[in-house]
């Protein structure tokens, strides 16, 4: 069945350096289908472009910019922290929606999120079919965080993936040539606050052509401080040096943070401080040793300038593959990556559907962490390895990345402002 | 005058992406004069490796590992944290290099490094030419500091200044997408304890095309909190957004750094912390405004991953260049980067005294900051532009850089081990 009328495409929660990839596909899959897709709208900044009615039209930026978009990180129509609330108390928000909908001739819904953003889709999904009728609403899968259902790894990790092993390698190489008189410990913290999918990846740093001490300290093990000293005393004793890949998310056996640590400054304040000084200040006071640290933060999820050619790929195929569902009146799903084998890589899309998505995590299994909890297996490296796999640089001027910032018109609204008082 | 003997190269102070392009220069220019240079030595760990009598014949290293080496980040041969002693106290240190120098033949020394290896590389050339007589002391400039007398530029600091302007861009694009709902401020720090080089090269990622609002906290101009706040809190409001590049050297009007908090942890210790969390306790304290904050540490100097061409160039041309005063018989000297013209970017290479050299400090010029003291100036960017210009990527296998180490076979010691009581 067919349903023609405008799509909307919005994204949603922390971005990454390949959702402007989904996005360019989006866009370019839609003209191919005007049979079902008039005009391609995107909404600023997430779910509240629906709410606040401040919608792009997306054929009024030059096509240079649209390709562009293909090595542009970040979400280059704005993205948004706002989950709808519960329907029956916030009916309010979904009437807008309706309106927004109705008023913009809107059929065609996607968004590009992470779990929160799936279970705003499925909610989207309900009423809008109920109230609506002939409409399609899909999700489109990203999150650096890896922690989607059913899609065997989620756009946006490949990228982030590769820049932590490419940085814990780099930085690895330095210590070790410091560690005779100085600098004997690395540590880099890494983003993950509930699984440990991105510290894995620090893992890959090392591999059989270049071996690398490095102690990781998942979400999932329970730091034990004497028996990480330990690990740490043994590698330097070996190698001389080593590096530390700490996930924010690490966490006593209590299950408290290692970064909250109820530190206060010279004025009495609540001290602000990550994993990455936690471990440094553990190993300065147990060991002694002479430690530098890093902490990525933004720049892993931002840079596309060493995004994954896997990832990439995976963000455009998925991108379109949504407008897919959309041109043929399917609704309430997420095109997902299936794994058809490890080496040499192969993968395909499935459907998911996104009640299977919507309120699942997937955490890191168990089996990927060495049996001390302080490494990575070969399981892990067979499932991380092709995901890292491939460069995909953007083009340069100036010694600079090129990166687009799109026009981003917006359409007059149609509608009145005061929808909802509190939210003016 | 051809002075014909062995050659020893060492590496000193911190280690950078490019250092090892110019002891691949070395070794490959060493073998075009065979009349002047025998075999090529490799100190290891840098004057340690000297006193220490562990010297890598660089001969037996394969060749294909010698080409890597130009492609691959840190000190190969090793680095040190290590200054001679003034002459009169530690004479044995003195006599313990002439005995090395003699037992291996060694006639000609190269030492790549920064302001401290250049002292040491000055004394050296003194004793070493009184008691040897036909023997070249030169010095190869290697900083990320930037701050070498005589030289234009210091190889190392034009890929720090490129991956920093890149990061800074990257994760400006993050944060102005979040800013809606979500983290308004961005805090990078990054290293120059004593000068603000890198600090102003975050501006760059800010250009005509692409304007970003930069917030940077330069070593050279005292913190003030209330203009800084103000100035935040402009950018956001115009903005929506701001990012910070603060220098691990900014300080407050009497001197003391902004990491030195004296804050204490739940035990009483003292705190450890950087700059960038002094900042975001400001921007939270003062403002509100949610953030994140990165610090680039390690990461930032073995970004090999995206070096500058133009750094690598004038990394290896330095490496020839002393080779070929070595060959020629000079001493005392260090190539150095003279700039011809800006734009197009055009340098050659003069001979610099290493008593001009050894006990100098460039500083970032009171006109490369802006009036306000938060910014680059016109002059800064036409210095900066063309020491970031070009990429030159290293080669890549299963997703991650191969990067390469050797094998540093040491040549079995003449002389007795117990030179130094002290040090043994």
């Amino acid at each position: 069945m067919t349903i023609f009328g405008n799509l909307l495409y919005a994204q949603s929660g922390g971005v990454t350096s390949v959702i402007n990839v989904s996005a360019a596909a989006v866009i370019e899959t839609a003209h191919t289908h005007p049979d079902a897709i008039g005009r391609v709208l995107a909404a600023k900044d997430g779910i509240l472009g629906i709410l606040n009615e401040t919608l792009i039209d997306v054929t009024e930026e030059p096509a240079e910019n649209l390709i562009a978009l293909k090595h542009t990180p970040s979400g280059a129509f704005g993205s948004c922290r706002y989950k709808l609330q519960d329907p029956e108390r916030q009916q309010r928000e979904f009437d807008r929606v309706v309106e927004v909908f109705e008023q913009h001739n809107i059929r065609h819904f996607l968004y590009n999120g992470g779990n929160d953003s799936a279970d705003t889709c499925l909610k989207l999904a309900r009423q809008l079919e109920n109230r609506i009728g002939d409409v399609t609403v899909n999700h489109i899968p990203k999150t650096v965080d890896n922690d989607l259902a059913i899609t065997d790894c989620c756009p946006g990790f490949g990228s982030v993936a590769k820049y932590i092993a490419v940085s814990t390698r780099e930085a690895s190489f330095d210590v070790a040539a410091m560690a005779s008189t100085s600098t004997k410990v690395f540590i880099i913290e890494v983003m993950g606050r509930h699984a440990g999918w991105i510290a894995a990846a620090g893992g890959l740093a090392s591999d059989r052509e270049t071996n690398i001490p490095i102690v990781i300290l998942f979400p999932e093990i329970p730091f034990d401080r004497a028996k990480f000293s330990r690990k740490v005393e043994h590698y330097v004793q070996t190698y001389g040096y080593v590096s530390i890949v700490v996930s924010e998310g690490a966490r006593y056996e209590n299950g408290k943070f290692l970064s909250e640590q109820g530190t206060k400054d010279a004025f009495g304040h609540a001290q602000l401080g990550g994993a990455a000084q936690v471990v440094a200040q553990i190993v300065k006071d147990d060991l002694g040793f002479k430690y530098h640290y890093a902490i990525a933060d933004y720049l892993q999820r931002s840079a596309r300038h060493i995004a994954s050619k896997t990832d990439v790929d995976q963000a455009y195929a998925l991108g379109k593959t949504a407008v897919e569902y959309a041109a043929s009146g399917k609704s309430g799903l997420m095109p997902a990556i299936r794994r058809l084998s490890d080496a040499p890589y192969r993968w395909d899309i499935v459907e998911a559907d996104l009640t299977d998505v919507a309120n699942a995590e997937k955490m890191l299994p168990r089996d990927f962490i060495s049996e001390d909890g302080f490494g990575i297996t070969h399981v892990a490296r067979n499932y991380l390895s092709p995901l890292i796999e491939g460069e995909n640089y953007p083009p340069y001027s100036n010694g600079l990345p090129q990166y687009v910032r799109l026009q981003n018109k917006l359409i007059a609204p149609k509608l009145p402002t005061d929808w909802n008082s509190k939210e003016e």
